[in-house]
């Protein structure tokens, strides 16, 4: 079968075995995959990754255990968790330290024409759900995720920072969810994709607003984002960390402290939370580019270029 | 009268006017000061501060609109709020935009023989309040403030970082709240006083526990101190950053975002919450040295030697 392999800076699609299948574990055919970020990040040897990447995909299940699996879309909970540890009991496999994680961590990603997940972790999608919205269950359970750790009050006005694609879904979820999101970007034709779910948009300028919300979510993925998020946030407001920057930030502790300000820090979220938004967001605007499986350097490199929003890979 | 003057890094006492008593204002005379790090940071030059410092007091009522409080001693609220924007009529005053702060910020400090303060700012102390005792009642609030920001289960375990004054008053406060506490330290005689009240102390080397606690206080004031907290706090868990550092702090955002950790940034509280434990702390012990008002610059000095606890000075 054909695979994705990254290694050195390189993309390229290998000729490989198809992948055993454990007990209690799917075999999954590749129907879409999206690239990520941390897709181009493992590609640039961040965390010293090599083989095959994946982690936002719709599969066809070929085999489980599970008889009525069999021939279903689904999409799939990326982390493999021990399902026995403190941390699974309490439902948070997503933070067991016995985990590996899907094209990231120790587990051949979705990248490939088969791949492996155990069946506890896919999800069924309902049916007549077009693949195109369904790729994009993963990063919006990311953006869902805030939801799960903060209680924002409906109503509430809450401030976005950036307007890549992570920003974009998180924009939209916030206002879905009843917030009064507005969203600083670089593009205008990107906030133009939140504006119209009813996002309030904004080009980020040298003048930011000053100690004007009482929620701020930063998914820059820039130093200055973060600083820019501190500095927007209110009193005892609270400042989401949405994206990673690499390397150490600068932060000045003072004006945190002083301001009694929460920082949280926010990752994977629930896909049971992010499949009944499917249909309410703006998706097929935020799709940059399709190609088929075999060209996933050129894939690769579309997805690097700047400002470009999601680009697709067909199985 | 005399008073406590900083400028320019040097510590003097001069003869001054008495200060005049505003409508709503009490006349206060010292009765007993504290030096706190703050003050020495002021002395330093931070914030470009010149005059008379001094924000941890007992006072005497001298004169006051309301007669009730002639003679009495009292403790005080260090945040002179506008009392009528949003913030002061949701109770925090204490992030009022337009306050001025007690010897802080734009009013003249307590470290003099009279200074004066708004009525609604005092606490009477209960009879037979011991002064030395009382006097600890602003870092103590500061201290209790954790509490109100956050809620820690009882019985829960927690990890305070750092032996100085606050930390000491921190792990003493979240001990008596019925938490486990776990106080690292670098001076086994200041450790010894948390342990008095129950709290367990452990010399901080270079080894440190990883991902071990739900909750971690960092009382160190320094750099290493908050990224120490990062690595021992559990995924999902809350770090309380209870001390400034000055300039930027180096901080590795990723194990923040993908452990998603919460950090909350402390500073003062109410001194409701701080005035009925004055009783349960070890704060005799914590007393270093008193000091005649006159000799504030001896007391400066002695209070900016490395490790000492609290220095007092006497009106």
């Amino acid at each position: 079968m054909l695979a994705v392999h990254l290694e050195g800076g390189g993309v390229s699609v290998r000729r490989v075995p198809m992948p055993h299948r454990p007990e209690g574990f799917a075999l999954l055919r590749l129907l879409l995959g999206g690239i990520c970020n941390t897709d181009l990040e493992l590609q640039r040897g961040y965390y010293g990754f090599s083989g095959t990447p994946g982690h936002e995909f719709v599969a066809e299940v070929v085999e489980a255990d599970n008889r009525a699996l069999a021939g279903k879309r689904v999409a799939g909970e990326i982390n493999l968790a021990c399902t026995v540890c403190d941390w699974c009991r309490k439902g948070l496999g997503r933070h067991c330290p016995h985990r590996t994680v899907l094209g990231i961590v120790r587990h051949p990603g979705a990248f490939a024409e088969f791949f492996t997940l155990p069946e506890h972790n896919l999800h069924v999608l309902p049916e007549g759900t077009p693949l195109q919205h369904a790729v994009f269950v993963e990063p919006l359970a990311a953006a869902c995720e805030i939801l799960d750790q903060v209680s924002i009050p409906h109503a509430d006005r809450v401030a976005v920072l950036g307007d890549g694609k992570l920003g974009l879904l998180i924009a939209q979820v916030l206002q879905v969810h009843g917030c009064q999101v507005h969203q600083f970007g670089r593009h205008p034709e990107k906030l133009r994709i939140a504006a119209a779910v009813g996002v309030a948009t904004q080009m980020a300028g040298d003048r930011l607003p000053t100690a004007e919300y009482d929620w701020v979510v930063d998914a820059t993925g820039s130093a200055e984002g973060l600083r820019a998020a501190a500095t927007m946030v209110r009193p005892r407001g609270t400042v989401i960390l949405k994206s990673t920057v690499h390397g150490t930030v600068g932060i000045d502790t003072a004006p945190i402290i002083v301001n009694e300000i929460t920082l949280v820090g926010s990752r994977c979220g629930r896909m049971e939370a992010a499949l009944p938004l499917l249909g309410r967001m703006r998706l097929d605007e935020m799709i940059a580019q399709r190609f088929p499986l075999e060209d996933a350097p050129k894939a690769f490199e579309r997805a690097a270029s700047r400002g470009t929003l999601k680009v697709l890979l067909q199985g």
